[in-house]
Parts: structure tokens; sequence; C-alpha cells
């Protein structure tokens, strides 16, 4: 079994502002180790599984660099520029289109990955994506990873599957099919399905061969899959690039859960057990990472005084002092000091905007 | 009458910290004024009834450039450095002897004044000084302003006066004699003090002839006096830097308000009430300059979300962001960012002594 993987970098890690931005958005930071970025360590994560050469990564044409500079052991030509962000579908499209380009006859296996969340246990990691490989060559089938939800989150989407697993009942993995893809939920949704125990996080983790994803997208996005077969004709044209911008502004932007899963057959998933966080906002930092007896959280010279629960991000350089702060978050960085209540930590989406509007993208 | 004063400026300001440090403590700061610092608003604020070259200025030795900085127009020979600080008594008493040293035989006034507090109506507190300097020159008459209280604040002194004023009944500023001086009191007796209506807060400036105060020195601080009349016979001498260190060395460290006032008779008090406010800490700063709607006072560049009653102070350079914060102080310098809940700032000080102990002196 051919294996390849795409994992995909295109994010603006807004989130992670001041620390993230637009020049550095979130998988290229140190957020969960101290010596390795998000893409660095996804990549080395995989590894076992997937050669270096069968990684291709999906980014903006402005990470391209920074990629390069983070992943020397990805071949420049696995660094797949997306012209303008057009949500998962089209981004897995194009990667497919890559490795159906390099690989087509194998029919290989592709693993999509998200390049910035964290997966604590990488032994139950890779055997969870190894049976998943397996399962995504019995058939046609489109298997996704999900993650068993410990409380009410309502800012990810969940998977319903049946109540029987396909494969032994002794495997300390089971395959179960998918009923179905449901959106973010409100907070009584939540923990219904929390409690159901048959709805797993949704976790932007897909196995496929590429012979299954190709049909999916001649049937449920075909304008789509035209305009990705257009730039598949043309890798290794000169022509690429052109026909890669034209046909990109023309496509339809749809994620892979709605434009292709939800309309699918033959779903199947692997409850991952493995530690999973999306370190989606700062106070996910206190939550992967060491804390103090007094629930702090501290990095670079910080210096604190009757402070609980608080993650205070300071420099080498400069020096972060707080007294008396509960719940805060303080993130100091050569130019930009943020500091935020835990809970209002979402709105630093809000907050860029506001700079944006008032001339301060310097900022951002 | 000649009218001489001097300027208390030898305060270490450890409460202004970060942007008051040691080698810039707060009456060099711009806490009240855009444009000017706290002691040049002092030494503007007295001009109409004091020239300049008869204003001292009492400061530490290495406080000596800065305030030739910030005060070009002081003569150098009015700048007293004290060989290191024994409060207030002994630091009156050196300004007093090079006062006497060039003016003992016109027996001048002597006006004392702190040097970084705020007074918003100049035109009444130079009224009211005035009136105080005529009254000290009605006798042997140790004089002082105090502040009618508007809340029950524990942190000052408080000054009781006796029912009847001194002068004339159709005067707008009355003068009370003193009955007494008491110290800091707890919350109860600072309640009682308030509504009790004879009670004012002890402002710390004062108003006497130099003949009234050297002979209260001689009879209520006999040794200090001593010293003092030495380090006087030295002025104008090779010896007087010696004579001054060894003197000081020896010298009893004592308040002026317990060594002299406490145990005077013939005090006089004038209620103050020209705006008053001895900013003493972070949090007046949104009590003495304009706040926005949301009780937010901002100083640089910045920008609040859902921020209450928040000071944010930023610099040209940098940039502060705050997102859901109440009540909290943000002070960002070049190097050191505070932040600190509104009623812990008192704690600065135990903060600053941890950076002593953990060899971070660096930023103090």
């Amino acid at each position: 079994m051919k294996r390849t993987a795409l994992i995909m970098a295109g994010g603006k890690g807004e989130r992670f502002w001041p620390e993230s931005r637009i020049s550095l958005p979130k998988q290229f930071l140190h957020l969960t180790d101290e010596k390795k970025s998000m893409i660095q360590l996804t990549v080395e994560r995989i590894h076992p599984l997937v050669e270096y050469e069968d990684i291709f990564i999906s980014t903006g044409e402005i990470y391209r660099d920074l990629v390069k500079e983070h992943l020397p052991q990805i071949p420049g030509e696995n660094i797949i520029c997306e012209p303008e962000g057009k949500n998962t579908a089209p981004c897995i499209g194009l990667g497919a289109a890559h490795i159906y380009s390099r690989y087509g006859g194998e029919d290989p296996v592709m693993i999509v990955l998200p390049s910035d969340h964290l997966i604590k246990q990488t032994d139950v990691f890779i055997k969870t994506l190894d049976k998943a490989c397996h399962n995504a060559c019995l058939g046609d089938n489109l298997v996704t990873l999900g993650i068993t939800p410990t409380y009410a989150e309502t800012g990810y989407g969940y998977i319903r599957f049946e109540n029987d697993a396909v494969n032994d009942h002794d495997s300390d993995i089971p395959v179960y099919p998918v009923r179905e893809f449901v959106e973010k939920p409100d907070k009584v949704t939540a923990l219904k399905y929390l409690n159901d125990g048959r709805y797993l996080w949704n976790s932007g983790m897909f196995v496929w061969r590429i012979s299954t994803l190709r049909k999916a997208f001649e049937i449920h996005l075909p304008d789509t899959f035209k305009s990705l077969e257009k730039i598949r004709h043309s890798i290794g044209d000169d022509s690429y690039k052109e026909t890669l911008t034209h046909e990109f502004s023309e496509i339809l932007s749809e994620s892979i859960d709605y434009g292709i899963m939800e309309k699918s057959e033959n779903i199947f998933i692997l409850p991952g057990r493995f530690g999973w966080d999306d370190v989606g906002s700062w106070p996910a930092i206190a939550r992967v990472n060491e804390t103090d007896a007094k629930g702090n959280l501290t990095r670079g010279n910080t210096v604190l005084l009757d402070c609980d629960n608080c993650i205070v991000k300071g420099t080498d350089e400069r020096l972060v002092a707080a007294i008396g702060m509960k719940d805060t978050i303080v993130v100091d960085t050569k130019d930009v000091v943020l500091i935020a209540q835990k809970d209002k930590c979402a709105d630093i989406k809000t907050l860029l905007k506001t700079l944006r509007e008032n001339d301060k993208d310097k900022w951002l």
C-alpha cells in the first residue's frame, strides 16, 4: 500500500495574535513544544507511516519560504501553494491532483491532516491512522478520525456513528459506519451529543484512496472536479501557475465536510484516543502545558504576584509583571502586548478587525 | 516679606513602577500633564509667589542632573543633595540651613512643598499660600495647609483643628489653631474623622519663618539641630561635602510631623480648597485625568475591547491591546509591562522586592 499525506497549512491563526501574525500563523509557532513548531511536530508524527518525499504541504504563497525553513526534509516540489483560500474541498482537491499526477497508477492512500493540532500519544495515533488506511483500501471508503468528546464543546462539528463496528470485535480500535455529519451545535445539543455516546468530534483528519476521492469529487462537486482536472493536466507545464490562478478564482469555496462527506455513502470513522487537542485559542495552551500550583503558565521573563489561572507569555528580553490577575492571558511580543480575559479570547478576531479599520495594519 | 521655598524631591516613587524607576522617580514623570513633569508643575505653580532664585530643591545626589534638566531656571547652587534619606525633618532642616545661610538676616518665610502632588486650582492655591505666609509672620507660628477629606482615606495622616478661626470671619480662607496631629487611622476612625468635619488631611505643605523653624528644631530635635548647624557653618567651604556626609550619617531619621509639629505650640492650619491630589498610585491617574465613557484612561498606542475602568498606558512605538479587562492597570514601557488589578497596586513594592531578591535589578 502506497501512502501519501497532505498537510493543510494555509491557516491564518488569528486566534494566537499577537504571537501569530499574518506573516507567521499558528502552524509555525512553538505552542506545545519549546523546540518544534506545530507543523514540524505534525510532519515528524506521521513520518513512521509516510516517507518525507510522499508528504505534501498545502499552504499560501506567502508561507512557501516559511514551510521550506521549518521542513527542510520535505522536497520543494511537494509544497503546494493555493493562489487563494477556498476552504478545505478545493485545498484537498488540489493536493489530490498533485498526488494523482505523481502516483496515479499506484492508486495511493491519501492521508489528510491539519498542521496545527496537538496529539500527545503518537504511537496510538499511528496505529489508528494505519487502521484507517487499511479500511480505506477495503472498498471505496471515505474514512475519518473522530475524537471522543470530553465536554460539551460548541465550537466543533460532530459525527454520529452507527452502533455496530464493522471490524473485529476484539480490536482495540473499532471502525464504525458514519450515520451523519452535524454542524456546530448549541450548548443543549452539545450536551445531548456528549451524553449520547455515539457522537465524535470532527477532527478534520481524513483517509481515502486517490481513486475514491476523485470519484466523490466527480459526483458531488463536478464543476470543482473539472477545474481541478485542468490544473492537474498543467502540472509540470509552464502554464501551471496561470491555470491554477484562473481555475482557483472560479472554483466554489466549500468545506470537504459539506461538499463531499455529508453527501457520500461508505463513510467510516475511527475514534481517536490519542490525546488530541486542536489548541484552538490561548486558553488551550494552559490545557496542554504544565502549570504551577496556582494554575499559572509562564514563559520568558515574568514575575507574578497573587495571580491565578493565568497564561503569561513573556520574552527573553523584556519583563512581564502581573499583580492580582485571575484567568487572564498576557502575551508580550517585540511590538505588541495583549491582555485578555480567558473567556474573551474569541474576540481577538474583532480586535484585529478594529486594527484594520484604524490603519493599524502594521500590528496584524 | 522675603519668601523662599523648599521643594522636596528625594522620593523614589516605587508606586509608579515600571514608568518610575530608581533612575527616574515619580517627580520627574508626566503623570498629570502631557508636557510637564510633576516637579516642573510644582515650580511653575509657586513662581507667582517666589522668585526662581529663592526656590531650593532638596533631592538625592543621583537626581542632581535630572533636576537641572527639568528646572534650568533654578540656580544650580539651589539644588541641595542629601547624602542619604533621613525622612522629612533632616531634609527640611538642611534646606533651612541653606536658606538661613543665604538670607538669615532677612528672616525669610520658608514654604515647604512636596514635588509630586497635583493642584488643579493654582489661583486658589497661591491665595491660600499667601495667607499662610502672612499668618506665619504674625508670631512664632508653624503653619500648615490641610486638605478637606472627601472620603475615608486610611493612607494619610489627619490634623484636628479648633472650632474657631483666628482670622476675620468674612475671610474665604479661614485659619484655625491646630489641636493635634494624628497618624494614619483605620477605616472606622477615618470615617469618624470624615464625618466630624474638624479633621483635615495632612498635605505635607508647611510655611514658617526661618527663625521660628530654627527655634523649633533647637527645642524639639536638639541633636539634629547641632548637626545641622555644623553643616550650615561649612556651607561655601571645601569641607561642606565631608561635613554633610558625616553629620547626615549620624542624624536621627525622623518626620517633621512627629519630630516637630506634634510637639509644638502655635500651630495653625488653612483648609486647602484648590483641587489637591497626591497622585499616590496608579489608580489616582484615572482620578486626575479625563476618562472615556467606560471609565478607561488610555495613553499611547492602545486598542481596547469591552474594557471598563482601566488605565492603559502604552507608548508611541508599541501597541497595547486589551480585551474584557475590568479595573485593571496596564503600563507598558520599553523593557517592562505591568498588569495589575487596581486594588492590588500597593503590592508593587512587594513585587520590586521579589525582583531585587531574584537578581532582576536591571528592571528596577
